[in-house]
């Protein structure tokens, strides 16, 4: 468990000015002072872990609980016409503030936003092999 | 609220067969067939929707409660140095299925996977009048 008391944690407490949008006992939400669109928002939670999978799973499903109604807020007031959901863990994947956070990025047509995500061929038995451990991890 | 009665909601069912990791009463998780790296899994609700705002809140917050715990299984299994979580919404937003889905993309270094999305510039003003509209709608 990481101790990630970052800039996020300022925010939360006020410390660091930030356009609030949401609070409740284990959220918080606030525009991104960067945004990839209009309406950009961060939704965190206020335990400052740096990992989605280091976040006790009633606060993860606190953020899972309100993560489509601050969408929806968000798609409305900016007539968005999608939106993506984004979290990044780790370094390589794109993380930069070590403090967990959802990205909703509203979406419109010809807005330049995307991913470079290609996919890769691969065996069925090498899925089935995979799939056989990871239940045999949650189960 | 849509009703997308897809690829996903066969799969469930057990129509058609998938590389299952998890299963909970209102979640389910199996093996993208199609993967962007080894590990890649998608965590969906049973319920078939389209969009994540159009989910009822307990199975958002359900979606939510194991998404870190299933991504943990497959980071460890896989000895992936990182993930992003990732949830397209609307075809805009690069959603193909239209029932709802979390992808969870396990990352390495220069692996040649990421997103184009640069931050435009905001005036402060307009970020805090956004921000008031989005807390009279949330509150």
């Amino acid at each position: 468990m990481s101790d990630a008391d970052t800039i996020f944690s300022r925010i939360i407490r006020g410390e660091i000015p930030a356009h609030r949008v949401y609070e409740d006992q284990h959220v918080f939400a606030f525009l991104d002072i960067n945004p990839l669109s209009e309406g950009h928002t961060l939704v965190i939670p206020k335990r400052p872990v740096a990992l989605l999978h280091e976040l006790p799973a009633d606060e993860a499903a606190a953020i899972g609980r309100v993560l489509g109604r601050i969408a929806a807020a968000v798609v409305e007031a900016v007539g968005a016409a999608g939106y993506n959901v984004l979290q990044n863990n780790g370094a390589v994947a794109g993380q930069v503030v070590d403090h967990v956070h959802f990205h909703i990025i509203p979406r419109a047509a010809d807005d330049g936003l995307g991913y470079r995500w290609n996919a890769q061929p691969v065996e069925s038995d090498a899925l089935a092999a995979l799939a056989d451990r990871l239940r045999a991890r949650l189960s």
